[in-house]
């Protein structure tokens, strides 16, 4: 098994693996259901699988790692080091990766989202729902920390996503999309019998506590969530959902 | 102002305040935001208000206190002690109370919901779609703790509630709603021309982790969000936001 590993990763079969950092170039998947995601979505980029001697159903994840070749120890001591969670039974050791999102497919796009919570659940959401797509403009949280692939449930390594300095930028490499800007002081309410049937879009969310600010209501339409008076507005991750939900119950992906 | 003080909780006031425990027969809103919500729901309920002294809008609090004859208190030390986080600028200390559900309108009903942030944001999420009624099954995450509060940035206080040890005794208390359970392997899809027209519905959830057990198949109508096995499942604030949002599109609460 030390030999595959010498053999897939020479040099990084050197290196002490340490707490996360976002400098680094691997990171984490803590939690064993995240680490069967990760091995079932991308085996290539798992350079070993951690378990502790406590885990209970370590055979049935010990047969996957051999299946797929992947290195896989019993280390108590590293995966304490490596989550902060006293009860972390498995964990999968990977390497950052850069996907590409498709120009055939609806997206979403997320203007600096801030928390990596939030970051994640998203993600599992959209996956949830067949969008596979997603644009991040950066400042934005960090969505290789192991917070934010454990918020997405390991739905992370489903995603094709990108990262991007600007809107502006993002935009001008998707033209064809249809943009759907959501904001609380939006054009149009998100009424199902109102969404329009678009196969391209792109349904564009702010930060945390902004929101997005007014240039983006000339961008496309913008749309709002109806509320009552009573919050000041829906959290994050439920907007996205709902945004989500709405648009491909009329506008199903064809992966679904 | 004291004197005021000792009329309203001539016992209270005696007291010294702790850090939040559950059998407590008060709490905190932690943040300026929540504790506005506070003073502008309940004002009958708040015993007083802490302010830091670096709070900067510290005016505009200190006089909506006095319109409503509530102590108004500078102590860094206390909110300190009170909220684990650094930068808590205000706090609200409430009286418990207990609110009745509303036979005339529609529940949400979440049977062992057990992490408060969920349970605070779905409180926001309700409350946002004019659903001002909620059910809760115990064992429950505590609805008054701080943390619950403060995830539902203070809509709790506009929210009427009810605890039940099971989901039985609600149930025969509120025979003429219609009821939905959500479950991932419910019945009917949750599509929209397929939600009936209902004045009077109770939307069922489960637990994080657990869902709802087969049992609840057989109660009302078993709904299940459509979604791609990509995912396991959605996570509960989203499912109940997307429940919330769906049944409310259909059948506008008459508050909205």
């Amino acid at each position: 098994m030390a030999g595959k590993l010498n053999e897939k990763f020479p040099e990084k079969n050197k290196q002490q693996l340490k707490p996360y950092r976002k400098e680094a170039d691997y990171s984490y998947a803590l939690g064993a259901f995240p680490t069967y995601e990760l091995i079932h979505s991308k085996p290539e980029i798992v350079q070993k699988v951690l378990v502790h001697t406590d885990f209970t159903d370590s055979e049935k994840l010990r047969l996957l790692c051999a299946q797929n070749h992947i290195p896989f120890e019993f280390n108590d001591k590293l995966l304490a080091r490596i989550s902060s969670k006293e009860n972390c039974y498995a964990a999968g050791v990977f390497n950052k990766y850069q996907p590409k999102l498709r120009e055939d497919r609806p997206h979403i796009v997320l203007v600096n989202p801030e928390n990596m919570g939030n970051l994640g659940t998203i993600i599992r959401t959209a996956v949830g729902f067949g969008i596979y797509d997603a644009a991040i403009i950066l400042p934005a949280a960090d969505i290789f920390a192991p917070k934010t692939v454990r918020a997405s449930m390991g739905a992370l390594f489903k995603l094709s996503f990108q990262l991007y300095h600007s809107f502006e930028e993002y935009r001008q490499q998707f033209c064809r999309h249809e943009f759907f800007t959501f904001m609380t002081n939006g054009g149009q309410a998100l009424r199902f019998k109102e969404i329009p049937p678009v196969k391209l879009y792109s349904l564009v969310f702010g930060n945390e506590a902004s929101g997005l600010d007014d240039s983006f209501l000339n961008i496309g339409t913008s749309v709002y969530i109806p509320q009552t008076a009573d919050v000041d507005s829906l959290n994050l991750p439920i907007a996205v959902g709902i945004g989500i939900y709405a648009f491909t119950s009329i506008n199903p992906p064809q992966s679904m």
